[in-house]
């Protein structure tokens, strides 16, 4: 009985995922009566900023958008402190009517701040999807708000809206913004066909097991809550618990009974168990140290790595049938497509007020 | 907390897969020099053998095949017994070169004699793909032979032929002809998106978990073996036992060691154990009694009736996502495909003879 060689799971990089979305980008580009311009603000001497920010560029410059970077701080003089000036750029870029996106390279204070800083951007112009009125919706499964309420400053949620299926907004509404890398997530999940095009738009993952290993507000967290609304059944990992997001009852004969969006269960699994069961793992554990450990997984599942090292060993492919191991590529697609959008938002929203 | 209606699986007619292969056979009989013609051969007086027999003609000149029914036996006059004369029918078709496929209405004596009849339907006109020579092939992951082979009379499996992968055939050979009904089985899997077609062909089922009630010749053990061929993880039932067959050794930590071909292990879960890890529940119990527990099923799973009899409870789609009552209309275009390919391996065969 020989050992076939092709028996390795395939190693797929996100190239012909994000080939898809740069045609979107590029004819949507197409169609726009101004070039969308873009504003990245980089605050700190950080290599990985720096790194994502010439990405930025050169994403850009490839498709055809405007890129502004803006430097403060550390990033502009050595004489500077890391962080300087970051709020008062993004306050200018938020009231610049020429400006359509706002991106700017995190982390720089640390967690705290740095959220109060994503919620200063307006949501107008937030194409990494992070103020709090995008999260909001997306942890209660709204898909759809009126372009005008990006404007409030107000950080509380509309009370009106509520969970509406279906793929295209009812008039008036336009479709929430997605963070970025968590989207881009699910983007990957739709062409590696863990999304099931049969099913009924918003419970495409029905029927699904996956591990979302971290649950941060940026990946994590979102992450799961969009693959239980989703309809799949998600298992949330970080350092020292396990959660199970789900929409449906696990102990119900009949799942046609579920929540609007998803619920969130303590699980008395271990990871291991967990592991075992899973059709998808997704991971984003940022340190090198990280692994997933190879023998734990199901035989044939789909493996993603989402951090900036590398969360899974070296044969994960000896159990993995497909491993992905970055989504970077998609993730600013998925921006660029945000920044679109929200151009788009913007001359709704101008419109209106012109007609008013 | 509000139950959302469309929570209830789909409940898919076999119809839209059916169109594809529809159209396959439609345009492969355009480029036909010589009409294929498809022999009925009708020997008893039970109703689901006319019904099909009259299912098929009604097929056939929809498509453009010409059919015709042969009835001997009870089918042909009331003073015959069931069965008469269907070997002879059988025999002079075989010889009839205008006639390119043979199709036999079982059951007609019970499994023993039939399955002797099955064998004395040439090869090369064997649409439903009966033959000895082809479940060989089958159960050994051969997916290719030599168009010639059909016409030898010994039923012993040429020692030559191995496994090989890809979807093409290497010179000289052809695609072995895969029974009818567990390859519109496959079909419907390819579909329904259970075979993923970014894994290389021959391993596309990998990572999905499979039950089959039913472990008969014609259509249970053969569909155990070709999904498991393909890299599923497939638990056979049959009425005293459940078998595991896997290519891949279940408990190892790597599993790119597979073998050429599953391998049948004994089963120690229950059903009940089974179908809680199953992707796809695929039922073919020839009794209107049976059923599947619906409460048993993994929330969100596929379910395909393949039984004459419904053998799911009427709520199965409060658990499955997608269910399909039945594969009929697939089967016979799967029939029409097996019958222009073996039309064409008899051109194949004959052009070689005249030209030696």
């Amino acid at each position: 009985m020989a050992a076939a060689p092709e028996g390795k799971g395939i190693l797929l990089k996100a190239d012909p995922i994000a080939a898809a979305f740069r045609e979107e980008v590029t004819s949507t580009l197409k169609t726009c009566e101004t070039k969308p311009k873009l504003v990245g603000i980089l605050s700190t001497s950080a290599a990985p900023s720096k790194f994502y920010a010439e990405f930025t560029r050169k994403q850009c410059e490839d498709l055809g958008v405007e890129f502004i970077l803006k430097k403060t701080g550390a990033a502009l003089s050595e004489e500077l402190s890391e962080g300087d000036g970051v709020e008062e750029a993004i306050l200018e870029a938020n009231v610049d009517d020429s400006v359509h996106g706002i991106l700017v390279y995190f982390p720089i204070f640390g967690p705290q701040q740095d959220h109060y800083l994503q919620q200063v951007i307006s949501p107008m112009k937030d194409v990494e999807g992070l103020n709090f009125k995008f999260h909001y919706n997306l942890y209660h499964n709204i898909r759809f708000l009126e372009p005008k309420t990006l404007l409030e400053t107000s950080t509380a949620p509309s009370q009106g809206t509520s969970t509406i299926d279906g793929e295209v907004p009812p008039a008036g509404m336009v479709k929430s913004i997605i963070p970025c890398t968590p989207l881009a997530v699910v983007k990957c999940l739709e062409y590696l066909g863990v999304y099931n095009r049969i099913l009924p738009y918003g419970d495409r993952a029905y029927g699904k097991t996956v591990t979302v290993i971290n649950r941060s507000e940026v990946v994590g967290r979102p992450l799961a809550a969009l693959l239980s609304n989703d309809g799949a059944r998600v298992f949330s990992v970080d350092i020292d618990s396990i959660q199970e997001y789900n929409k449906r009852p696990q102990a119900s004969s009949d799942s046609t009974r579920y929540n609007p969006r998803h619920v969130v269960h303590p699980c008395h699994m271990t990871l291991q168990e967990i592991l075992a069961i899973s059709d998808v793992v997704v991971s984003a554990v940022p340190s090198a140290n990280y692994k997933v450990t190879t023998e734990w997984l199901k035989a044939g599942c789909i493996c993603l790595n989402v951090a900036a090292d590398k969360n899974f060993e070296k044969d994960v492919r000896d159990k993995a049938s497909i491993y992905l191991p970055a989504v970077g590529k998609v993730t600013i697609l998925m921006l660029l497509r945000n920044l679109l959008r929200l151009q788009q938002y913007q001359c709704v929203v101008r419109e209106g007020r012109e007609s008013n």
